[in-house]
């Protein structure tokens, strides 16, 4: 028995059951190891933003870790983006990083680069193993720190050497960590928050762990027995949303607006939430979202016991249940392909179930309202900010799910990781993809106003159109084995998002918007 | 004039004309100046990956460092892998990372992240400039540091603020930084080296800036009136090629190899490279691969005067002038697409002037005998083993060149760098690729059996097999608008090959070959 086969003992003794690979030559043990370890799905990807994406989506939804595959720094480094997307949405994930052989890292050989630097980076948990009998505690430990809470990236590096070299002794078990609770509720910051809310104008702000049905339901109780205003942060990490689910009111994008919303707020209670700050600073307007004086209350932070707070907000109020909002389901929009027909699309056809990873961007902006009285269903977004997030997510989602993940993606985005759509192909899953054809960087014209950018020329409009020339998205989905349609009317849409849904594996839909901001 | 203006002015100033940009909301200041800096040309990308591996291309080919635009510290990851094998390279490259605002960066906003631990990792140069007037300088700093010898990567990172803010005082005249000369060279080392030349069995090894025309003739002229064996890296930056070349013998890839061919070697004469040491460590395989008691001697380090150091050579060694190799140019393959016809294609239609960016792997084996006597022509390589080089930097090489360039890319390799193709299209290139289609990471079949992997399953077949489903390439590169073809004999693509010589523009041949190793 060697390092690969103890590693994949322990991850298997902890229930990691899925590895989302991308090896290269230091991961063949790992690789070969994979023939006697058949709790444990290897899933091959062509690029690493797509594994730790996929990561990423598995435990959005199953709330435990997914493995990753990488190869050296290189491979850390390509997969990076979509782990910080990760490490913002404080779920659970642990790399596992292919290096050179202990004795061979000083010799500079061209794949060697400083990996720590780059896990660092990620403010999670970082691990060099030395030695084969040391790689099933640090493996167990690895874990445990992605486990948080809150969640975490937790990052092992693996020398080759360590993967090939025979365990000294194995162990009757391998080493498992529990997964620890959430942590406690502070007693002082409970009371205080309690105290405002009975007596200030408060808003509740949700985000993070928060966003289940069951406490937006309690979160809406404690609202509504304290007339307080109840919000959640733009990015969500997953929310149940739809038909008979609490509706938070979604601070906006735009930081003018943000302040616009908090404005009349005294007290900010934040529950699972950090405080709402400016995606972006812009010149005369506010970094921090919140007035001034506002008072911020960390009733509840990212990690700790969302739950167990509201519950006892409830009930120390006594709030009483609030009857369900009640909406007309969205029609079935006809005729042109706009943001608007398109959201209605989505809304109209959405089924019980289904888990959206949004990246629509600009194209998605009237997504929320339109699927408001949709079927019950979750929601993700980008809790990071770097684009490329969307497909990697959704093809983990779909890995940890058994119902069908919808993916709502923008050109310009879904580019970054195209390559998601192979492995969606390979293994068969239930994704249904809308990319959004509008041959722009739309988010990007709209930021260059708001930064205040003047720009009167070709040189500046050519770094934001996508239209010289036009790609294709049916085709590159129909090259990589998902099958594809184009439409280009919002009935065609509806017909293939109905289709969708009553077909088993991938597919593919085009939708073509008119170009550029609507 | 903003901070935007006066960095592109120093940009200008110092002949940085070109700039690969994958810009978001924190860089919207420095587009809109590239309305106002009609000398600077824009070049978006749709990947990061693609715009740094392109500033690696076009610093091979003209030695002078192209900028890259990136966003935020996801920006860099996302180009940090193509920027490692730019370090290898020791290409002088600038990266221009946009940041948040100054003030806006300790609110821990989704996108805040250590640009500076990314940085750190790619051991170049990093300047964060923190005011609008120092930004002129420490761009000058940058692309000084970038400059080496031997050339960096070096990172200047713009907060949006100091981007958008006015400069207090405009100069007169922009900051110039001079390019400095090549370090000189040891005498005691010269010494060193000729003596040992004189009288041990040497190898002459040559690598870096060393694989110009002019100096394999001056290496080969000392090696000839030595009796020494010319030898050069595996992994070249840069090289001239072809009839009337002189060709040293090229370090193998595989270490046991490499070893064998160093073995009789006494005194080992590095000019332009580091020493030779395996690319991965293997089980009972040396790391360092020429003989424990070889003497190893740094006549010219990367950055020295390697030029100078081969004509002392030449003139103390009074080493007279060798006869030109002759051999007869390969003959145009008929039959079959196999490795071995494949290379021929490339061998028999190669033109002269055109610059090859090789990242064909395995199924590249014999492209160096097959191309040996083509018309004189450049060869780049894979210099630091991070997969996804060839298609970026052939970009990158036709944006700096008036030729045309040959990339020739595996399937496997092309999907880490696609978006590379609409970039070429976008702009016109004149770009060959040829996309080989063997559906396998054949190069991990082969180091598996290398590292001594011991595989008996499906598993890790499947995390090495590219054929469920099978990418379409051509497809892929047309989806982006490049004029595509298939190929499955070699007779087609010898075809193919003359005619894209002949036809202005961008071109994929997908070429078709036996599945896996062969």
């Amino acid at each position: 028995m060697n390092g690969a086969h103890a590693l994949l003992a322990t991850l298997e003794a902890n229930d990691v059951n899925v590895c989302f690979a991308n090896p290269g030559t230091s991961e063949m043990h790992f690789v070969a190891a994979l023939d006697d370890a058949p709790a444990m799905r290897g899933i091959l990807c062509l690029f690493e933003g797509v594994a730790t994406g996929a990561a990423d989506g598995y435990a959005r939804v199953k709330d435990s870790p997914a493995a990753t595959l990488l190869h050296l720094g290189p491979g850390l480094a390509n997969g990076w983006a979509n782990l910080h997307n990760a490490r913002r949405a404080r779920v659970p994930l642990l790399n596992i990083v292919g290096d050179h052989a202990t004795y061979h890292a000083h010799l500079d050989a061209p794949l060697q680069s400083n990996v720590q630097l780059l896990a660092d980076a990620l403010e999670g948990w970082y691990c060099r193993t030395t030695s084969s009998d040391d790689l099933a505690g640090d493996a167990a430990r690895a874990i445990e720190a992605a486990y948080g809470p809150p969640g975490r990236v937790a990052t092992l590096v693996l020398p080759a050497d360590v993967s090939w070299s025979d365990v000294g002794s194995v162990p009757s078990s391998w080493p498992r960590t529990e997964r620890p609770s959430p942590r406690a509720i502070d007693d002082a910051t409970f009371e205080r928050a309690l105290a405002a809310l009975r007596s200030k104008r408060c808003t509740i702000f949700l985000g993070g762990n928060a966003l289940s049905k069951e406490q937006t339901g309690l979160a809406q109780r404690v609202a509504s027995a304290t007339s307080s205003r109840l919000m959640m942060e733009t990015f969500a990490t997953k929310m149940d949303r739809g038909a008979g689910v609490a509706s938070p009111e979604r601070l906006i994008y735009v930081s003018e607006f943000a302040v616009d919303q908090l404005k009349e707020t005294e007290v900010l209670v934040l529950v699972g939430s950090t405080e709402p700050v400016g995606f972006f600073a812009y010149p005369n307007v506010p970094s921090r979202l919140a007035p001034e004086n506002c008072e911020i209350i960390h009733v509840a932070p990212p990690g700790s016991d969302t739950l167990g707070a509201l519950e006892a907000l409830v009930e120390a109020l006594r709030a009483p249940t609030v009857a369900l909002e009640h909406g007309e389901p969205t029609v079935p929009p006809s005729g042109e392909l706009t943001t608007q027909s398109f959201s209605a699309a989505v809304g109209a056809t959405l089924k019980e179930g289904v888990i959206v990873a949004d990246e629509s961007n600009t194209s998605g902006i009237h997504l929320f309202g339109a699927t408001r009285f949709a079927p019950e269903h979750q929601w993700m977004t980008l809790t990071g900010g770097a684009i490329g997030y969307g497909l990697p997510v959704a093809l983990g989602a779909a890995v940890a799910s058994k119902g069908r993940v919808l993916a709502l993606e923008s050109d310009g985005s879904m580019m970054y990781t195209l390559q998601a759509l192979w492995t969606m192909a390979r293994e068969g899953l239930d994704v249904t993809v809308v990319g959004l054809s509008n041959r722009s960087y739309a988010v990007l014209n709209m930021e260059l106003t708001r930064v205040g950018a003047v720009t009167d020329g070709g040189a500046s409009a050519r770094m934001l159109e996508l239209d010289d020339p036009t790609l294709d998205l049916s085709r590159l989905a129909q090259a990589q084995g998902v099958p594809s349609v184009r439409v280009t009317s919002a009935d065609e849409l509806v017909v293939a998002l109905e289709r969708t849904y009553a077909t088993p594996g991938p597919m593919f839909i085009e939708a073509v918007l008119p170009k550029g901001l609507h």
